[in-house]
């Protein structure tokens, strides 16, 4: 059995998800900005929350992979370890007199606390502890609590530093600099874990090596058909377009691009945070996003190149429904007044997980939004976020489906 | 009997809170920064655990009064009505074209139905379904969901409007225009509602008429003892802090207060975010305020004038004690990280209510302030603020006390 | 003679200027965002820069007053004074202990060195050498180089604080706190100045008292025929726009008003940032204005209320050319690339000021707007700006007409 | 005859200076601060200011060069033009579509052109004026007057962006991206121009291959005696400053590192903003500054290896003159008050450029600080700095020494 990702809303199988832990403890309202949250989180609460979301996937019969066991699992493996090592102990973010030090400690820990402290952070005072004073000018300017090395708390948004494409998997290269270290994690899982190493599968991007030429998951929907539809936002960027959209031409795995151009806002982070599939040719969408500007892109005639095509605003719809081989698609919209859409759009409200076609995943929080798609015969199962949900993520964000079959 | 507030930490009895309505579901990720929240809130759960908290209060003895019940039963009186209509409905805010037509539709209301709109605004579109159209430059240049009367969410804040201290209430003007309009409602109140109209008791302050001389609830504590511990914030101006200190001293009310400069910043809010009581002699009190410049005000040798001690940054307990003719006073904080102190604080980890000596309401999510004050010998009893504590304000900022013992 | 103002393009008679003082040196990089200045001013240069400008005005037969020199001859009639200080020494502002003290101070000074510190402001270090120790909460929580009276820099820009509009004057309520204080001087000086207490002229507003209704000048263009345009920006609200449309045309002074609806951005600060007028029938205009939604006001039938009449932005130009009585007006724009436009823009290429009709002054930097004027007709008398221009405020910013003919 | 620095007060021989070009023009009011300038200039006049800061230096028998020219020289070197468009045209930026086709393009240019664009910046119009439609998502996202290229304004401050410490050259990785394609053009210089490649010197860093340890010339203060003062700021890394040390220590160019903590504020942006050297043991510094905590770095006694030793805030000038080999060093501040020293300092008092022991060159308008060091001794040549000034940069930031005597 080899991964792929066939659809948005086919019967999900296996995901991966992460469970709340020292990351995200490490918040605070100083540092959340620079880490990307507009709040901090009870972790205990988020934590429980988080469990019954992975209980409801288990319940829909979906294999559920936490981020930390893979991660632990593979650090497990040498290579694994010395790529990860290599590519986080970097003697122009350390200086010469601290990194080697520093990386000396972790290759002593055990593989579980490894994880903990790579995903979790560790402060000079943590660091100081299991080391020793260390002669750095590096460390010499840091505080107590400051942190050596910085947590990751927004590894709970596991769709985002890789995404599985059809018979392939782009590990991206991330925006912001608080992700970016996200990104060598998912690199050693999916070349070293024995999960995925025998297995057969394309990569889409070069990972970490690609940056500045950002993608994000949540930017990216399998809409089906060998289509993709992508959001081209404030982190996901044309030219990272254009070469997935090579790389999967080339290897006969898609035919189709359909790119949005969105507005570079945070609002409108990623494209799955306005609109998301519920079924095989119906979507769910903010009001407030409106019809944006498109293009569809095809394999150019001379093979290696690529064809064009704008599309008006008004098309955007047709475009996907065209890319999808049908004459129109449906699009939820529930009717809501400016200021209760906006503030369910906050909430996730469009940013749903298909189970399986028709069946989704969504914030119990998000009543107008699950009503009127109840209201249109789709089947929502709701889960809490009065944690979570200050992450400003839902159910789609928290999950990187890793074998989902076409609709 | 009459109204009275002797200290913070005695048996509470009678107190003024706000069950969340219209005005928090006005919020949204674009107006919430106007209005000063951070974030929005799910008001039908918002609205549970406040109901939550109302039982706790009673189970304890303690009588609620809800705010928008006292101004429904305040606004059947016309002088009431006539003074807030003429404070809301001012030409200078709607213009010489829409105030009288706007004024006429609200006193068409019924009381209930005017506390709705006075606290939950009204948006364009729903004046023009009671109107009609109306001839106005004012209201040409709103879109249909622009409010022509803005909402009023931190009504839930009943702590900072009016505080009661000793004998005699101070209805206070608000430092930012998001609350401005609060005032008039407890103004009309305590004028106007049968509760309070024949009751005696002293006004320490002149209302909104002695703007901007503001002064809020959140940073005036009735310590006991004749004494009053202020902090000069963001929000609380010395100006007003030597008025009421005259006022209270002319009237035998108060012998001494104690006024702390506190820093101007927004996580600093009010003195009872970072610093509350909970018996006769002992406070808990946030890890990352350390110590405060502080000045003793007491009645001036010459009776109408003021005497002004300083004290430096480390006598700022000593002059607490001194107040309570103590010879000092426990002080408790959690010994915590800076990171979980910090964490603790945004959640209003130091803004519990005592509803007797020893006896106090918090949130449960602070779980280490809460255990290392009943490690000390405090009873804690916990409330849910999975929403409500997304406001940024805890048991305290909810609560407005009209009668509690001395200890 | 009396004072008028008949248009914004005919020959200037008498116009009130402000020669750069202490309340320029006042500014920093600490405080100029709160004062609304982007950047601090070498004074020395800017006030030769400005000496420069009245002669370019002198020689043009133009009659120059000094609101300094305006404002002390002014304090020396005792009702000016009276007004003035009552107006700044409000105990809600200083508190019950200083109040008195302060103004006691200032009584005691000579008009000159008066109207330098209401304009210049005081620290606390000179209040305190003129007075010593003050018994005040208020001031105790100063630093010795805090403002006690905050300084005016923006009295610079005489045109906005008042504004002549054909036979009578708005002394105007600003919309931000840092000006709000040179409201009372020119109240002062048209009450009771030599030059203005003897003339008629009409009032088409209450002064400060008319707060929150603001309107500043530098969004009130008199574009002759009895008409007025007015752009309803950021700080001119459309309630003062009916205010002044009803005064107007009650008094017979004026029959029509044009308001336009500008965005509400600082960049768009007032009208007359992106157009202005250069001869009777000939605005000069900023590219990236656009056209604006407007509407046209009228006195309507029942005598004491208006008409309005909508225009789609199309018909803006439309709308100022039909209450011109024109078929059509000429709008002058420079074709320039966008970041060239952006930059004269942001350097008041289009804020000139004409002393007859077809003749205007202009900053010497905005080279391309200046020829393009040039190019059609219109004679640009140029000035530096190198200083003076860091105030965001050209020449027609910097003066107040108090007499020019209509065109 | 070879290239050195060594110190900052010496006689100065050898100067690479940029003059204000197009780059500059580029600047709008939108664009300014993501290229790290607070206002826009008039180009013109910067230019004619700057050519007489050239001039200035002349005179005092400087040999000046011009970085474009020293750019377009080098390109027309084969191999310097291949590593500067190896590394501008990169797929990661450009995307697999464009990129070709813009380095071929760019291929084509004559050098000075090259160096105009390089520099200058291109716009989407620029480029497919010369190009035609390109086929590329990456460019059909952006407007017409978008950049392709973006220009590099800061170029004006040759100071940051290579610095000569001794007889080497530290060719600097930069903190912003704004200014991080500055970087190349200097590596293309130093190891291809004819000036340059004939020569002997040394390289204290990997230039854009050591990003993220970045470092700044403005940072960088060659004070004598084989010491280096260097602060740590918002742009200058601890880690390259351990770097530095190590190289130069191995090299036996230099003895001794002391480094300063800097506040991490755009106010205090490099060290020489607020502290330069005007003779062999003599500096001038901001009022604002205060005393900052150091430490001197020393070779290890194992060699490869460094010692550190801290010293508290008050030992500050005692670190630097025992680095000197003197027993004190003097400081000249002058006397202000604290809004007219914030004022200087905003416009680099205290950025001045020695020319030879005891005569630097300083903008006119710091009249303050320049007659604070003419009443001690310092002869002060002034420059006009009304546009070059709003760069928030003076004459040392402007300025490269690539030749400067000891004192």
């Amino acid at each position: 059995m080899n991964f792929h990702v066939d659809s948005e809303a086919g019967r999900l199988r296996q995901v991966i998800l992460h469970r709340p832990d020292l990351e995200l403890k490490r918040l605070t309202p100083s540092n959340k900005d620079d880490l990307l949250f507009d709040d901090v989180l009870w972790v205990k609460r988020a934590r429980e929350e988080h469990d019954a979301f992975a209980d409801t996937l288990r319940d829909r019969g979906v294999q559920v992979h936490y981020l930390a066991d893979l991660l632990t699992e593979t650090l497990a493996v040498p290579a694994a370890r010395e790529l990860v090592l290599d590519r986080v102990f970097d003697e122009r973010d350390f200086g010469p007199l601290a990194t080697d030090r520093l990386r000396t400690a972790f290759e002593a820990l055990a593989p579980a606390e490894m994880t903990a402290h790579l995903i979790g952070g560790m402060t000079k005072r943590e660091a100081v502890h299991r080391l020793g004073a260390i002669r750095s000018v590096r460390l010499h300017t840091l505080a107590p609590d400051d942190f050596v090395l910085a947590p990751l708390p927004n590894h709970l948004f596991t769709r985002d530093t890789s995404c599985w494409v059809y018979d392939g998997v782009s590990v991206n290269p991330m925006k912001k600099r608080a992700r970016r270290r996200e990104t060598v994690h998912f690199e050693a899982i999916y070349a070293h874990h024995p999960l995925f190493e025998k297995r057969e599968f394309r990569h889409w991007s070069g990972g970490q090596a690609d940056h500045p030429s950002t993608i994000e998951g949540g930017d990216v929907l399998v809409i089906g058909n060998g289509a993709v539809l992508v959001g081209m936002s404030e982190r996901t960027t044309p030219q990272a377009v254009e070469a997935l959209a090579l790389r999967m031409f080339a290897a006969g795995s898609a035919r189709r691009v359909v790119a949005l151009e969105m507005p570079k806002k945070r609002s409108f982070m990623h494209l799955d945070t306005v609109m998301t599939m519920v079924s095989g040719d119906t979507f769910t969408q903010y009001a407030g996003l409106g019809l944006l500007p498109s293009c569809t892109i095809e394999p150019g005639a001379d093979g290696d190149k690529l064809t064009i095509t704008d599309h008006a605003p008004q098309d955007m719809h047709h475009a996907i429904a065209d890319a999808l081989g049908l004459s129109s698609i449906t699009v939820h919209t529930a009717t809501q007044d400016v200021h209760a859409a906006e503030r369910e759009q906050w909430d996730d409200g469009c940013n749903v997980l298909a189970v399986e076609p028709g069946v989704v995943v969504a914030y119990e929080r998000n009543v107008t939004s699950n009503t009127h798609l109840r209201r249109n015969g789709i089947e929502v199962i709701t889960i809490r976020g009065s944690e979570l949900g200050r992450g400003r993520g839902g159910p789609r964000c928290m999950s990187c489906p890793v074998e989902r079959d076409a609709v």
